[in-house]
């Protein structure tokens, strides 16, 4: 049980002090604790890249990982701190929806984090992330059950915050829906999965036109405008060795139209 | 022992191969070493960042843990690279004053490193953060006793570098102090310390008047200016959900003026 | 067997989404490995950086480690995946030369990664340093031997692709090589090794002549613009405190003339 991953994700900026000092906090409680940093780098309080950044990523780990989420934009208001068992995994969260899109099978198990036996015994005003989530994920880690963290909610109430991602609208062969991000290459990725455009005949995003469909960068040329069916599922569009944002001048939100002929 | 925690804190930018190169010296040593980056990202060079980032951090870590740290102008100089023992953490630093203001309790042993049997046998004139610092902590991680490193160095006569910090000026109800650094979000962080304000009327930053103190960033609504105590127990300056250092067009060095009514 | 470092070397850029969900894929296979982030900023497919970078780094770490490295400008074409045994250290990549330059002593065996059981069941086409190496490294650490994962290549017939980084020329007294990279600091790495200039006259960058030569940056004065022989063994110009990329207004490929001497 000493073993069990604990990976962190926060808006705090890619090695900030935030960062180290929460490592520590987590490592005062248990230095056999094995930490990963998914990223650091979400933008400032943006709960919407931080559920889809999750979404992308929690699947791909292991029962038993416990994932501490730290973007916070209520810090400090009476917003909850929320405790996940799902599908054998673990989230320690904000309740502000930043883990409802985690993807996973299931039921979920929701707790709300009151037992302060388990925090640091000083807390400051403005930094649950290292006064409660980093020791809590300590001794979690290190066997404690959640159930001892706090009262279960109750989840046919919902009383706990969902994410309200942007769905795709669809009718007779034609979907309507938006750039959800854009990656380190500059591709413009949708909220169109996979599973709403088996077909493809043409796409829209804002007013640039896209006929050519691949199955991944290598079919086609240095340069040539694409879409294709991406690595997380999702319906994207990348110009091959260039930035496709750059080129069309698009970001995050931009309307995105397809015709699938379905 | 062998699982003992061992730090980075550097000036060579993020995964720089440097910081790479150091981390494959370091489990040359000690394969089951525990390595936990801190930042990579202390400005260039930068003895005083570097000392103001350790002393928000290294107090939240467990005795027991080794921290490298390589902010080092003096490379190649007969500077000394030193041992420091402090209440059971132990730093590996270059004796420019970089670790001095760590602010752990306790007193500190201090030794200058020269058994070099514990380093690389194949030295390079600039990069001592891998050819010797980085197997000196492998061997401590190891379990060696940092007596065997080198002599002490004589406390009384304090024969090693201490930093500098501008300290805040204090009278009748009334403190001048400075911007020390300006966080991710652009916070203005002070050298002004919750202790020494324990009441606040107003506060200048340069010719900006504030008069808005709050616990949390939670209690004042999104694009309000305000004073707050932060994380590291120090008076800071913020724009809820916004830039103060941007907005205020202020910096590190910037002034600050607080009445206290004490 | 559990304990063995996997180390990663992509160019996805810090803390993406596509680090942290190879990460989970890795760790799916083997909780328990020890996964060190190198460096994930390698510019966007360029395969010579990553080369480069490996070769400053790789002859560092320990017999027994397990590199992957995924920068892959020819992902979904039938490129191959490699597996490299070589001094003990083993290499997973894409075929496009990216490892051949990592300079470590003795004969390399290379195989074509073929065997489909130790991948992610459900492959996409764009990601396989998710779906097909970081699995693959899992097995690996936890003991598996590397030749069930595919044929041998003919390392006779070099049947896999060789890094061509530019090679400087040597005449009596004189070398002309080239700046292969810039690092943090704005120093400029050349590919002028030690063993080719053991005596230092006078040397050019484009137009810019420099006849100081120092052994370590703290010989010279702050400002001043020095050549000398780096961490890494290769002769580099410098300006003290400064960056000599912004000052010379010289990058990547920038002509280089030493006059030797010798």
């Amino acid at each position: 049980m000493h073993d069990r991953l604990v990976t962190l994700t926060t808006d705090f900026g890619p090695h900030s002090n935030y960062v180290a000092a929460m490592k520590g906090a987590l490592y005062a409680v248990n230095p056999a604790a094995v930490v990963v940093d998914l990223t650091h780098t979400i933008p400032p309080q943006d709960v919407r890249a931080a559920g889809l950044f999750l979404s992308d990523v929690i699947p791909f780990y292991p029962a038993g990982t416990i994932h501490v989420i730290v973007v916070d934009p209520g810090v400090g208001t009476d917003r909850a701190l929320l405790c996940i068992e799902w599908a054998g995994q673990i989230m320690l969260a904000p309740d502000n929806g930043c883990w409802t899109e985690a993807g996973l099978p299931g039921d979920r198990v929701v707790r709300r984090l009151t037992e302060t036996r388990f925090w640091r015994s000083h807390l400051s005003a403005t930094f649950h992330g290292r006064d409660i989530l980093a020791p809590v994920a300590g001794h979690l880690s290190r066997g404690l059950d959640p159930s001892a963290l706090g009262p279960r909610l109750n989840s046919e109430l919902e009383d706990y915050v969902s994410l309200d991602l942007p769905k795709p609208v669809q009718s007779d062969g034609f979907i309507r829906g938006e750039v959800l991000f854009v990656d380190t290459f500059g591709n413009l990725i949708t909220n169109v999965s996979q599973r709403l455009c088996k077909s493809l005949r043409r796409a829209l995003v804002e007013s640039h036109s896209i006929d050519r469909f691949v199955r991944t960068y290598g079919e086609a040329e240095p340069g040539s405008l694409v879409a294709l069916i991406g690595s997380s599922g999702r319906l994207e569009f990348a110009i091959v060795h260039e930035s496709a944002a750059a080129y069309l001048g698009v970001g995050v939100g931009a309307t995105v139209e397809v015709v699938t002929g379905d």
